[in-house]
């Protein structure tokens, strides 16, 4: 909660650091490791599996087949096995017969969905001229 | 800007419609033009391309490469068309021996980069768990 209260402004981490004398010197370690972060969960996957167990609550591997679109079995096995390792998913095996298997967001990952909020409503909004822009692209060339 | 702001709330649309009987049917409509929307911008080079135009305006080809790290050329040509045909950033081709080609944001750029900005926040805040518990699930298996 806290964090999708503090997301509203632009963090000001450049991608590289300006030094007083004016030259630009790479900065490895904080602005490397938030670089690595959001290359991690800017995916797709992550994101409309976030997105369906954040509606949903909990949810079974098939239910999760069904509600992001155009997954493969294989890659929502490894996108659940990557968010499972990241932290923003628990996977719950009920010892019936056939298994059970179901899949939580971690607080974790709620925050992770929470911050995702202003691009689903940017999506919203915009899809529309996304469009428009493909087609006079599309016109160009 | 005024996306920026808007943008605060979650939207309130599921990824399936819960109709009247309590069954849920696809929503191919609306649903799935945003779940594409997302698909297509939830990609970690188009994110850190985003970022970069974002920071330091208007850029070449090659100080590109330079700030998205990890990027290869390849990659980096795809990502800039897509972005140039989706209407997020604009090329200019400078008439000089070299060729001169120089990217920048569109205002759609710019929104969704806003957009993303509680992305960063979070990932600033975050990775150090996410460390965490990828080293607590490198123990567990």
């Amino acid at each position: 909660m806290a964090s999708a209260k503090s997301s509203k402004k632009k963090p000001k981490v450049p991608l590289v650091f300006q030094s007083p004398d004016g030259k630009s010197a790479p900065r490895p370690d904080l602005d490397l490791l938030v670089q690595q972060t959001i290359a991690r969960v800017a995916d797709k996957w992550t994101l409309l599996t976030l997105e369906a167990l954040d509606q949903h609550g909990t949810l079974r591997f098939t239910q999760l087949a069904e509600l992001v679109d155009g997954v493969s079995q294989k890659m929502l096995t490894q996108t659940l096995r990557r968010m499972e390792a990241d932290g923003f998913v628990t996977r719950t095996v009920h010892p019936v017969i056939p298994p059970k298997v179901e899949y939580t967001l971690t607080a974790l990952g709620r925050s992770l969905g929470e911050a995702f909020c202003s691009v689903w409503t940017w999506a919203e909004k915009n899809y529309k001229a996304i469009e428009k822009a493909r087609a006079a692209y599309r016109e160009r060339s």
